[in-house]
Protein backbone atom coordinates (compact mmCIF):
# COMPACT_ATOMS: atom_id res chain seq x y z
CA UNK A 1 0.00 0.00 0.00
CA UNK A 2 1.18 3.46 -0.72
CA UNK A 3 1.17 5.38 2.57
CA UNK A 4 1.49 8.33 0.93
CA UNK A 5 -2.35 7.74 -0.74
CA UNK A 6 -5.00 9.74 0.17
CA UNK A 7 -6.37 7.97 3.26
CA UNK A 8 -9.48 6.78 0.95
CA UNK A 9 -7.62 5.22 -1.50
CA UNK A 10 -5.52 3.87 1.55
CA UNK A 11 -8.78 2.31 2.85
CA UNK A 12 -10.31 0.50 -0.60
CA UNK A 13 -7.23 -0.31 -1.71
CA UNK A 14 -6.91 -4.08 -3.06
CA UNK A 15 -4.50 -6.47 -4.32
CA UNK A 16 -5.20 -8.37 -7.42
CA UNK A 17 -5.06 -12.58 -6.78
CA UNK A 18 -5.95 -15.08 -9.43
CA UNK A 19 -8.70 -14.14 -12.03
CA UNK A 20 -12.03 -12.05 -10.52
CA UNK A 21 -10.14 -12.40 -6.98
CA UNK A 22 -9.17 -9.60 -4.78
CA UNK A 23 -7.68 -9.31 -1.08
CA UNK A 24 -7.91 -6.08 0.83
CA UNK A 25 -8.93 -4.35 4.85
CA UNK A 26 -9.97 -1.22 5.29
CA UNK A 27 -8.23 0.61 7.30
CA UNK A 28 -8.76 2.18 10.77
CA UNK A 29 -9.17 6.14 9.52
CA UNK A 30 -13.02 4.56 8.16
CA UNK A 31 -13.74 2.81 11.19
CA UNK A 32 -17.65 2.94 12.13
CA UNK A 33 -19.60 1.75 15.21
CA UNK A 34 -19.36 -1.56 14.21
CA UNK A 35 -16.93 -2.69 11.69
CA UNK A 36 -15.85 0.58 8.88
CA UNK A 37 -17.59 2.64 7.42
CA UNK A 38 -20.30 1.27 4.27
CA UNK A 39 -19.85 3.83 2.42
CA UNK A 40 -15.88 3.09 2.23
CA UNK A 41 -16.76 -0.18 2.11
CA UNK A 42 -19.10 0.09 -0.98
CA UNK A 43 -16.53 2.11 -2.68
CA UNK A 44 -14.12 -0.90 -1.78
CA UNK A 45 -16.56 -3.39 -4.11
CA UNK A 46 -16.74 -1.01 -6.94
CA UNK A 47 -13.11 -1.01 -6.48
CA UNK A 48 -12.66 -4.49 -7.44
CA UNK A 49 -14.83 -3.79 -10.62
CA UNK A 50 -12.84 -0.74 -11.61
CA UNK A 51 -9.53 -2.74 -11.52
CA UNK A 52 -10.78 -5.81 -13.48
CA UNK A 53 -8.87 -6.50 -16.49
CA UNK A 54 -12.06 -7.34 -18.24
CA UNK A 55 -13.83 -3.78 -17.13
CA UNK A 56 -15.53 -2.25 -20.10
CA UNK A 57 -17.35 1.61 -19.13
CA UNK A 58 -18.29 3.82 -16.27
CA UNK A 59 -20.52 2.88 -13.42
CA UNK A 60 -24.29 3.14 -14.13
CA UNK A 61 -25.75 1.67 -11.10
CA UNK A 62 -24.36 -0.51 -8.02
CA UNK A 63 -26.34 -1.87 -5.12
CA UNK A 64 -24.39 -3.11 -2.03
CA UNK A 65 -25.94 -5.65 0.46
CA UNK A 66 -24.26 -5.42 3.86
CA UNK A 67 -25.17 -9.19 5.27
CA UNK A 68 -23.32 -9.52 7.81
CA UNK A 69 -20.57 -7.08 10.13
CA UNK A 70 -16.93 -7.17 8.90
CA UNK A 71 -14.07 -6.20 11.00
CA UNK A 72 -10.17 -4.40 9.55
CA UNK A 73 -9.06 -7.89 9.12
CA UNK A 74 -8.26 -8.67 5.32
CA UNK A 75 -11.18 -10.32 3.33
CA UNK A 76 -11.56 -11.53 -0.38
CA UNK A 77 -13.52 -10.08 -2.93
CA UNK A 78 -14.42 -12.02 -5.65
CA UNK A 79 -15.93 -9.39 -9.14
CA UNK A 80 -16.84 -11.46 -12.31
CA UNK A 81 -18.59 -10.06 -15.20
CA UNK A 82 -21.79 -12.03 -15.44
CA UNK A 83 -22.66 -10.52 -18.97
CA UNK A 84 -21.22 -8.15 -21.33
CA UNK A 85 -23.25 -6.54 -24.26
CA UNK A 86 -21.75 -3.59 -26.70
CA UNK A 87 -22.42 -1.11 -24.28
CA UNK A 88 -22.83 -2.28 -21.35
CA UNK A 89 -21.73 -4.49 -18.46
CA UNK A 90 -23.35 -6.44 -15.26
CA UNK A 91 -20.90 -7.56 -12.61
CA UNK A 92 -21.53 -9.87 -9.96
CA UNK A 93 -19.15 -9.13 -6.30
CA UNK A 94 -19.60 -10.87 -2.70
CA UNK A 95 -17.14 -10.15 -0.10
CA UNK A 96 -15.68 -12.73 2.06
CA UNK A 97 -14.54 -12.73 5.65
CA UNK A 98 -13.59 -15.76 8.14
CA UNK A 99 -15.41 -18.18 5.90
CA UNK A 100 -18.54 -16.03 5.24
CA UNK A 101 -20.09 -14.23 2.44
CA UNK A 102 -20.28 -10.38 4.48
CA UNK A 103 -21.11 -8.61 1.53
CA UNK A 104 -23.20 -8.75 -1.93
CA UNK A 105 -22.92 -6.39 -5.01
CA UNK A 106 -24.43 -6.12 -8.24
CA UNK A 107 -22.57 -3.18 -10.68
CA UNK A 108 -23.67 -2.15 -13.42
CA UNK A 109 -21.28 -0.18 -15.94
CA UNK A 110 -21.72 1.60 -19.80
CA UNK A 111 -19.83 3.35 -22.13
CA UNK A 112 -21.95 7.06 -22.29
CA UNK A 113 -23.08 9.06 -25.28
CA UNK A 114 -24.19 11.90 -25.68
CA UNK A 115 -27.86 12.29 -25.48
CA UNK A 116 -31.37 14.60 -24.88
CA UNK A 117 -31.21 15.37 -21.13
CA UNK A 118 -33.42 17.06 -18.82
CA UNK A 119 -32.69 17.30 -15.25
CA UNK A 120 -36.04 17.30 -13.67
CA UNK A 121 -35.47 17.83 -10.02
CA UNK A 122 -34.28 21.31 -8.93
CA UNK A 123 -31.22 22.01 -6.87
CA UNK A 124 -32.45 22.97 -3.32
CA UNK A 125 -31.72 26.46 -2.72
CA UNK A 126 -29.06 26.59 -0.03
CA UNK A 127 -26.16 28.99 0.86
CA UNK A 128 -22.62 27.94 -0.66
CA UNK A 129 -20.21 26.04 1.47
CA UNK A 130 -17.78 28.47 2.25
CA UNK A 131 -20.70 30.24 3.76
CA UNK A 132 -21.11 27.73 6.83
CA UNK A 133 -19.49 26.96 9.25
CA UNK A 134 -18.09 23.09 9.35
CA UNK A 135 -19.22 20.92 12.26
CA UNK A 136 -18.07 17.72 14.04
CA UNK A 137 -20.74 15.06 14.63
CA UNK A 138 -21.77 14.45 18.23
CA UNK A 139 -20.30 10.63 17.58
CA UNK A 140 -16.77 9.50 18.70
CA UNK A 141 -16.62 7.54 15.37
CA UNK A 142 -13.14 7.44 13.57
CA UNK A 143 -15.00 7.76 9.57
CA UNK A 144 -16.48 11.10 10.50
CA UNK A 145 -13.01 13.09 10.97
CA UNK A 146 -12.33 12.18 7.21
CA UNK A 147 -14.91 14.36 5.70
CA UNK A 148 -15.40 18.16 6.12
CA UNK A 149 -19.60 18.51 6.44
CA UNK A 150 -21.40 22.14 6.61
CA UNK A 151 -24.64 21.78 8.05
CA UNK A 152 -27.37 23.55 5.69
CA UNK A 153 -29.96 21.85 8.18
CA UNK A 154 -30.60 18.16 9.99
CA UNK A 155 -27.78 18.60 12.27
CA UNK A 156 -27.62 15.50 13.87
CA UNK A 157 -27.12 16.36 18.08
CA UNK A 158 -28.48 14.05 20.26
CA UNK A 159 -30.49 16.60 22.29
CA UNK A 160 -33.94 15.59 23.08
CA UNK A 161 -34.98 18.82 22.63
CA UNK A 162 -34.36 18.64 18.53
CA UNK A 163 -36.43 15.74 17.32
CA UNK A 164 -38.26 17.07 14.45
CA UNK A 165 -41.02 15.65 12.30
CA UNK A 166 -38.59 15.24 9.28
CA UNK A 167 -35.58 13.27 8.85
CA UNK A 168 -34.16 15.95 6.22
CA UNK A 169 -30.44 16.78 5.97
CA UNK A 170 -28.63 18.94 3.51
CA UNK A 171 -24.89 19.48 3.59
CA UNK A 172 -22.04 20.61 1.67
CA UNK A 173 -19.24 17.75 2.35
CA UNK A 174 -15.70 16.68 0.77
CA UNK A 175 -12.82 14.59 1.21
CA UNK A 176 -10.82 15.59 4.41
CA UNK A 177 -8.08 16.11 3.50
CA UNK A 178 -9.90 16.89 0.12
CA UNK A 179 -9.59 14.61 -2.17
CA UNK A 180 -10.48 14.88 -6.39
CA UNK A 181 -13.82 13.90 -7.17
CA UNK A 182 -14.43 10.61 -8.76
CA UNK A 183 -16.71 7.77 -8.41
CA UNK A 184 -14.86 5.74 -5.84
CA UNK A 185 -15.48 9.14 -3.52
CA UNK A 186 -18.36 9.37 -4.76
CA UNK A 187 -19.52 5.97 -3.64
CA UNK A 188 -18.42 6.41 -0.31
CA UNK A 189 -20.35 10.38 0.22
CA UNK A 190 -23.29 8.51 -0.98
CA UNK A 191 -23.64 7.32 2.22
CA UNK A 192 -22.43 9.68 4.73
CA UNK A 193 -25.40 10.52 6.58
CA UNK A 194 -26.31 8.95 9.73
CA UNK A 195 -29.56 6.61 10.21
CA UNK A 196 -32.31 9.14 9.74
CA UNK A 197 -33.23 7.88 12.75
CA UNK A 198 -31.24 9.11 14.99
CA UNK A 199 -32.24 12.38 13.74
CA UNK A 200 -35.30 12.03 14.18
CA UNK A 201 -35.22 10.78 17.86
CA UNK A 202 -31.94 12.90 18.61
CA UNK A 203 -31.26 9.12 20.29
CA UNK A 204 -28.98 6.26 19.50
CA UNK A 205 -30.47 2.68 19.12
CA UNK A 206 -29.07 0.09 17.35
CA UNK A 207 -29.07 0.95 13.46
CA UNK A 208 -27.14 0.15 10.29
CA UNK A 209 -27.50 0.29 6.59
CA UNK A 210 -28.27 -3.30 5.39
CA UNK A 211 -28.75 -2.13 0.91
CA UNK A 212 -28.00 0.65 -0.95
CA UNK A 213 -28.02 1.60 -4.26
CA UNK A 214 -26.58 4.25 -6.35
CA UNK A 215 -27.71 5.82 -9.10
CA UNK A 216 -24.75 7.77 -11.27
CA UNK A 217 -25.57 10.32 -13.02
CA UNK A 218 -22.31 11.21 -14.89
CA UNK A 219 -18.88 10.45 -16.28
CA UNK A 220 -15.31 10.72 -15.52
CA UNK A 221 -14.70 13.45 -17.88
CA UNK A 222 -17.55 15.62 -16.36
CA UNK A 223 -16.57 14.60 -12.43
CA UNK A 224 -12.66 15.55 -13.06
CA UNK A 225 -13.95 19.04 -13.62
CA UNK A 226 -15.19 19.27 -9.65
CA UNK A 227 -11.76 18.74 -8.71
CA UNK A 228 -11.88 19.05 -4.60
CA UNK A 229 -15.43 20.91 -4.59
CA UNK A 230 -17.58 19.58 -2.19
CA UNK A 231 -20.91 17.98 -3.23
CA UNK A 232 -24.22 19.09 -1.63
CA UNK A 233 -25.76 16.25 -0.38
CA UNK A 234 -29.52 15.57 0.69
CA UNK A 235 -31.15 13.09 2.64
CA UNK A 236 -34.62 11.74 4.23
CA UNK A 237 -36.71 9.44 5.50
CA UNK A 238 -40.06 8.20 3.45
CA UNK A 239 -41.23 5.12 5.98
CA UNK A 240 -39.95 3.70 9.18
CA UNK A 241 -42.20 0.71 10.06
CA UNK A 242 -41.53 -2.74 11.86
CA UNK A 243 -37.76 -2.23 12.19
CA UNK A 244 -36.67 -0.95 8.71
CA UNK A 245 -36.54 2.58 7.32
CA UNK A 246 -35.81 3.64 4.04
CA UNK A 247 -33.56 6.41 2.93
CA UNK A 248 -33.72 8.70 -0.31
CA UNK A 249 -30.15 10.87 -1.12
CA UNK A 250 -28.87 13.06 -3.79
CA UNK A 251 -25.68 14.11 -4.13
CA UNK A 252 -25.52 17.59 -6.07
CA UNK A 253 -22.04 19.37 -7.72
CA UNK A 254 -21.56 23.23 -6.55
CA UNK A 255 -22.80 23.81 -10.45
CA UNK A 256 -26.05 22.66 -9.60
CA UNK A 257 -25.73 19.09 -11.34
CA UNK A 258 -27.74 16.20 -9.78
CA UNK A 259 -24.76 13.96 -9.88
CA UNK A 260 -26.14 10.67 -7.60
CA UNK A 261 -29.98 9.39 -6.93
CA UNK A 262 -29.81 6.45 -4.06
CA UNK A 263 -31.60 4.93 -1.99
CA UNK A 264 -31.12 2.70 1.04
CA UNK A 265 -32.90 0.56 3.83
CA UNK A 266 -31.54 1.10 7.18
CA UNK A 267 -32.38 -1.65 10.10
CA UNK A 268 -33.18 -0.37 13.49
CA UNK A 269 -34.30 -1.53 16.49
CA UNK A 270 -36.61 1.33 18.59
CA UNK B 1 -49.04 -25.14 -14.63
CA UNK B 2 -52.49 -24.63 -13.28
CA UNK B 3 -54.56 -23.15 -16.28
CA UNK B 4 -57.39 -22.08 -13.74
CA UNK B 5 -54.70 -19.70 -11.60
CA UNK B 6 -54.71 -15.93 -11.98
CA UNK B 7 -52.69 -15.13 -14.77
CA UNK B 8 -50.01 -13.25 -12.98
CA UNK B 9 -49.32 -16.83 -11.29
CA UNK B 10 -48.84 -18.53 -14.86
CA UNK B 11 -46.48 -16.24 -16.11
CA UNK B 12 -44.38 -16.29 -12.76
CA UNK B 13 -44.67 -20.00 -12.49
CA UNK B 14 -41.38 -22.03 -11.82
CA UNK B 15 -40.71 -25.49 -11.36
CA UNK B 16 -38.05 -26.82 -9.28
CA UNK B 17 -34.88 -28.74 -10.62
CA UNK B 18 -32.17 -30.04 -8.55
CA UNK B 19 -30.88 -27.86 -5.44
CA UNK B 20 -31.24 -24.37 -6.14
CA UNK B 21 -32.77 -24.23 -9.48
CA UNK B 22 -35.35 -23.77 -10.93
CA UNK B 23 -37.29 -23.51 -14.63
CA UNK B 24 -39.91 -21.68 -16.42
CA UNK B 25 -41.02 -19.41 -18.91
CA UNK B 26 -43.01 -15.99 -19.26
CA UNK B 27 -46.54 -16.34 -20.49
CA UNK B 28 -47.53 -14.09 -23.98
CA UNK B 29 -50.22 -12.26 -21.99
CA UNK B 30 -47.45 -10.43 -20.19
CA UNK B 31 -45.32 -9.57 -23.25
CA UNK B 32 -43.71 -6.31 -23.43
CA UNK B 33 -42.45 -4.42 -27.00
CA UNK B 34 -39.27 -6.96 -27.06
CA UNK B 35 -39.95 -9.72 -23.99
CA UNK B 36 -41.51 -9.95 -20.93
CA UNK B 37 -42.52 -6.91 -18.83
CA UNK B 38 -40.06 -6.56 -16.48
CA UNK B 39 -42.30 -6.07 -13.76
CA UNK B 40 -43.17 -9.72 -13.56
CA UNK B 41 -39.59 -10.96 -14.54
CA UNK B 42 -38.76 -9.17 -11.32
CA UNK B 43 -41.90 -11.05 -9.42
CA UNK B 44 -40.64 -14.01 -11.45
CA UNK B 45 -37.23 -13.70 -9.95
CA UNK B 46 -38.66 -13.37 -6.68
CA UNK B 47 -40.64 -16.26 -7.19
CA UNK B 48 -37.73 -18.21 -6.50
CA UNK B 49 -36.71 -17.04 -3.68
CA UNK B 50 -39.83 -17.18 -2.03
CA UNK B 51 -40.68 -20.87 -3.17
CA UNK B 52 -36.93 -22.10 -1.87
CA UNK B 53 -37.01 -24.21 1.13
CA UNK B 54 -34.18 -21.92 3.16
CA UNK B 55 -36.47 -19.46 2.79
CA UNK B 56 -36.97 -17.61 6.13
CA UNK B 57 -38.69 -14.30 6.16
CA UNK B 58 -40.26 -12.05 3.99
CA UNK B 59 -38.85 -9.60 1.22
CA UNK B 60 -37.05 -6.58 2.68
CA UNK B 61 -35.24 -5.52 -0.25
CA UNK B 62 -34.81 -6.55 -4.11
CA UNK B 63 -32.71 -5.30 -6.49
CA UNK B 64 -33.14 -6.58 -10.37
CA UNK B 65 -30.97 -5.57 -12.97
CA UNK B 66 -31.85 -6.40 -16.51
CA UNK B 67 -28.54 -7.33 -18.24
CA UNK B 68 -29.91 -8.49 -21.43
CA UNK B 69 -32.76 -9.40 -23.63
CA UNK B 70 -35.14 -12.67 -22.95
CA UNK B 71 -37.34 -14.65 -24.65
CA UNK B 72 -40.87 -16.57 -23.78
CA UNK B 73 -38.85 -19.48 -24.15
CA UNK B 74 -37.59 -21.57 -20.94
CA UNK B 75 -34.94 -19.94 -18.67
CA UNK B 76 -33.44 -21.37 -16.02
CA UNK B 77 -32.98 -19.53 -12.47
CA UNK B 78 -30.47 -20.72 -9.70
CA UNK B 79 -31.02 -19.03 -6.35
CA UNK B 80 -28.84 -19.12 -3.60
CA UNK B 81 -28.84 -18.05 -0.09
CA UNK B 82 -25.59 -16.22 0.44
CA UNK B 83 -26.29 -15.41 4.19
CA UNK B 84 -28.05 -16.63 6.41
CA UNK B 85 -28.32 -14.58 10.06
CA UNK B 86 -30.67 -14.88 12.87
CA UNK B 87 -33.75 -12.76 11.21
CA UNK B 88 -32.17 -11.88 8.13
CA UNK B 89 -31.09 -13.39 5.00
CA UNK B 90 -29.21 -12.29 1.50
CA UNK B 91 -30.16 -13.82 -1.87
CA UNK B 92 -28.11 -14.41 -4.84
CA UNK B 93 -30.43 -15.05 -8.25
CA UNK B 94 -29.21 -15.26 -11.94
CA UNK B 95 -31.39 -15.83 -14.84
CA UNK B 96 -29.74 -17.70 -17.65
CA UNK B 97 -31.26 -18.09 -20.97
CA UNK B 98 -29.64 -19.58 -24.37
CA UNK B 99 -26.42 -20.23 -22.35
CA UNK B 100 -25.86 -16.92 -20.87
CA UNK B 101 -26.85 -14.56 -18.08
CA UNK B 102 -29.85 -12.11 -18.73
CA UNK B 103 -30.99 -11.26 -15.51
CA UNK B 104 -29.14 -11.15 -11.94
CA UNK B 105 -30.49 -9.58 -8.67
CA UNK B 106 -30.10 -9.62 -4.79
CA UNK B 107 -32.58 -9.47 -2.51
CA UNK B 108 -32.80 -9.34 1.26
CA UNK B 109 -35.38 -10.98 3.61
CA UNK B 110 -36.21 -10.68 7.24
CA UNK B 111 -38.58 -11.86 10.21
CA UNK B 112 -40.45 -8.32 10.70
CA UNK B 113 -41.08 -6.85 14.40
CA UNK B 114 -43.16 -4.01 15.73
CA UNK B 115 -41.02 -0.88 16.52
CA UNK B 116 -41.20 2.70 16.64
CA UNK B 117 -42.58 3.97 13.53
CA UNK B 118 -43.26 6.95 11.35
CA UNK B 119 -44.12 7.21 7.86
CA UNK B 120 -42.30 10.71 6.88
CA UNK B 121 -43.37 11.01 3.29
CA UNK B 122 -47.19 12.15 2.93
CA UNK B 123 -49.90 10.28 0.78
CA UNK B 124 -50.47 12.72 -2.28
CA UNK B 125 -54.37 14.48 -2.32
CA UNK B 126 -55.82 12.05 -5.11
CA UNK B 127 -59.09 11.35 -5.93
CA UNK B 128 -60.40 7.74 -4.57
CA UNK B 129 -59.94 4.83 -7.60
CA UNK B 130 -63.74 4.65 -8.19
CA UNK B 131 -64.03 8.48 -9.28
CA UNK B 132 -61.65 7.89 -11.83
CA UNK B 133 -62.19 5.99 -15.40
CA UNK B 134 -59.92 3.48 -16.19
CA UNK B 135 -57.82 4.47 -19.50
CA UNK B 136 -55.90 2.14 -21.84
CA UNK B 137 -52.54 2.93 -23.11
CA UNK B 138 -51.88 4.16 -26.76
CA UNK B 139 -49.25 1.28 -27.27
CA UNK B 140 -50.40 -2.29 -28.63
CA UNK B 141 -48.86 -4.01 -25.74
CA UNK B 142 -50.19 -6.96 -24.02
CA UNK B 143 -48.55 -7.07 -20.75
CA UNK B 144 -50.53 -3.14 -20.31
CA UNK B 145 -54.12 -5.45 -20.55
CA UNK B 146 -53.39 -7.20 -17.75
CA UNK B 147 -54.00 -4.04 -15.31
CA UNK B 148 -56.52 -1.55 -14.68
CA UNK B 149 -55.10 1.90 -14.68
CA UNK B 150 -57.19 5.08 -13.47
CA UNK B 151 -55.17 7.73 -14.26
CA UNK B 152 -55.27 10.72 -11.60
CA UNK B 153 -52.52 12.52 -13.99
CA UNK B 154 -49.29 12.04 -16.18
CA UNK B 155 -51.21 10.11 -18.91
CA UNK B 156 -48.96 9.05 -22.03
CA UNK B 157 -51.17 10.20 -24.68
CA UNK B 158 -47.92 9.75 -27.26
CA UNK B 159 -49.47 13.23 -28.75
CA UNK B 160 -46.62 15.55 -28.81
CA UNK B 161 -49.04 18.26 -27.51
CA UNK B 162 -49.04 16.99 -24.56
CA UNK B 163 -45.07 17.32 -23.87
CA UNK B 164 -44.45 18.73 -20.19
CA UNK B 165 -41.43 19.50 -18.29
CA UNK B 166 -42.92 16.84 -15.29
CA UNK B 167 -42.20 13.48 -15.55
CA UNK B 168 -44.93 12.80 -12.54
CA UNK B 169 -47.29 9.87 -13.09
CA UNK B 170 -50.58 9.11 -10.36
CA UNK B 171 -52.44 6.22 -11.01
CA UNK B 172 -54.49 3.77 -9.43
CA UNK B 173 -53.72 0.25 -10.67
CA UNK B 174 -54.64 -3.27 -9.69
CA UNK B 175 -54.22 -6.92 -11.52
CA UNK B 176 -57.24 -7.00 -14.70
CA UNK B 177 -58.78 -9.19 -13.38
CA UNK B 178 -58.51 -8.43 -9.70
CA UNK B 179 -56.27 -10.85 -7.67
CA UNK B 180 -54.99 -10.74 -3.99
CA UNK B 181 -52.35 -7.96 -3.63
CA UNK B 182 -49.06 -10.08 -2.31
CA UNK B 183 -45.24 -9.38 -2.36
CA UNK B 184 -45.42 -11.11 -5.82
CA UNK B 185 -48.16 -8.28 -7.42
CA UNK B 186 -45.98 -5.72 -5.97
CA UNK B 187 -42.96 -6.54 -7.12
CA UNK B 188 -44.37 -6.14 -10.75
CA UNK B 189 -46.58 -3.31 -9.96
CA UNK B 190 -43.60 -1.44 -9.03
CA UNK B 191 -42.57 -1.64 -12.66
CA UNK B 192 -45.84 -0.61 -13.97
CA UNK B 193 -44.94 3.06 -15.14
CA UNK B 194 -43.98 3.43 -19.38
CA UNK B 195 -40.41 5.07 -19.35
CA UNK B 196 -40.58 8.46 -18.19
CA UNK B 197 -39.01 9.93 -21.41
CA UNK B 198 -41.85 8.75 -23.09
CA UNK B 199 -44.14 10.92 -20.92
CA UNK B 200 -41.79 14.10 -21.42
CA UNK B 201 -41.52 13.53 -24.84
CA UNK B 202 -44.96 12.48 -25.93
CA UNK B 203 -43.19 10.36 -28.84
CA UNK B 204 -41.18 6.43 -28.27
CA UNK B 205 -37.87 5.95 -28.58
CA UNK B 206 -35.75 2.80 -27.45
CA UNK B 207 -35.84 2.83 -23.81
CA UNK B 208 -36.16 0.02 -21.34
CA UNK B 209 -35.06 -0.70 -17.57
CA UNK B 210 -31.61 -1.78 -16.71
CA UNK B 211 -32.31 -1.87 -12.98
CA UNK B 212 -34.82 -1.65 -10.56
CA UNK B 213 -34.76 -1.56 -6.32
CA UNK B 214 -37.90 -2.33 -4.61
CA UNK B 215 -38.43 -1.90 -0.48
CA UNK B 216 -41.10 -3.57 0.84
CA UNK B 217 -42.39 -1.39 3.87
CA UNK B 218 -45.49 -4.04 4.60
CA UNK B 219 -44.84 -7.65 5.47
CA UNK B 220 -48.28 -10.41 4.35
CA UNK B 221 -50.44 -10.01 7.05
CA UNK B 222 -51.06 -6.25 6.26
CA UNK B 223 -50.80 -7.13 2.35
CA UNK B 224 -53.98 -9.56 2.73
CA UNK B 225 -56.22 -6.96 4.51
CA UNK B 226 -56.18 -4.94 1.17
CA UNK B 227 -57.62 -8.02 -0.57
CA UNK B 228 -58.12 -7.06 -4.40
CA UNK B 229 -57.90 -3.60 -3.79
CA UNK B 230 -56.37 -0.85 -5.89
CA UNK B 231 -52.76 0.68 -5.50
CA UNK B 232 -51.68 4.67 -5.83
CA UNK B 233 -48.72 4.67 -7.66
CA UNK B 234 -46.38 7.87 -8.61
CA UNK B 235 -43.27 8.04 -10.15
CA UNK B 236 -41.15 10.90 -11.73
CA UNK B 237 -37.83 11.18 -13.15
CA UNK B 238 -34.86 13.19 -11.63
CA UNK B 239 -32.12 13.21 -14.15
CA UNK B 240 -31.75 12.16 -17.84
CA UNK B 241 -28.00 12.29 -18.77
CA UNK B 242 -26.22 10.79 -21.37
CA UNK B 243 -28.59 7.52 -21.87
CA UNK B 244 -29.93 7.09 -18.55
CA UNK B 245 -32.78 8.19 -16.29
CA UNK B 246 -33.91 7.92 -13.30
CA UNK B 247 -36.95 6.98 -11.77
CA UNK B 248 -38.62 7.51 -8.29
CA UNK B 249 -41.51 5.58 -7.42
CA UNK B 250 -43.87 5.25 -4.55
CA UNK B 251 -46.64 2.26 -3.79
CA UNK B 252 -49.47 3.49 -1.56
CA UNK B 253 -52.27 1.45 -0.16
CA UNK B 254 -56.16 2.61 -0.18
CA UNK B 255 -55.89 3.64 3.29
CA UNK B 256 -52.50 6.00 2.73
CA UNK B 257 -49.77 3.57 4.16
CA UNK B 258 -46.45 3.91 1.63
CA UNK B 259 -46.52 0.17 1.04
CA UNK B 260 -43.04 0.49 -1.57
CA UNK B 261 -40.79 2.84 -2.56
CA UNK B 262 -38.72 2.10 -5.67
CA UNK B 263 -35.70 3.62 -7.61
CA UNK B 264 -35.13 2.21 -11.36
CA UNK B 265 -32.26 3.01 -13.92
CA UNK B 266 -33.59 3.32 -17.46
CA UNK B 267 -31.65 3.37 -20.68
CA UNK B 268 -33.08 5.68 -23.49
CA UNK B 269 -31.44 6.38 -26.93
CA UNK B 270 -32.55 10.20 -27.86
Amino acid sequence: MDTSAHPLDQAIHLVALEEDRYTGHITPAYANMVGPFGGVIAATMLNAVLLHPRRMGEPVALTINFAGPITDEPFRISARPARSNRSTQHWIIELTQHGEIAVTATAMLAVRRDSWSAQELTVPDVPPAEQITPSSAPVPIAWVKCYQMRFVDGLLTMNSADTSDSSLSRLWVRDEPPRPLDFLSLTALADVFFPRIFLRRQAPCPAGTVSMTIYYHTDSQELAAYGQQPVLACARANQMHKGFADQTAELWGADGKLLVTSQQLVYYKA
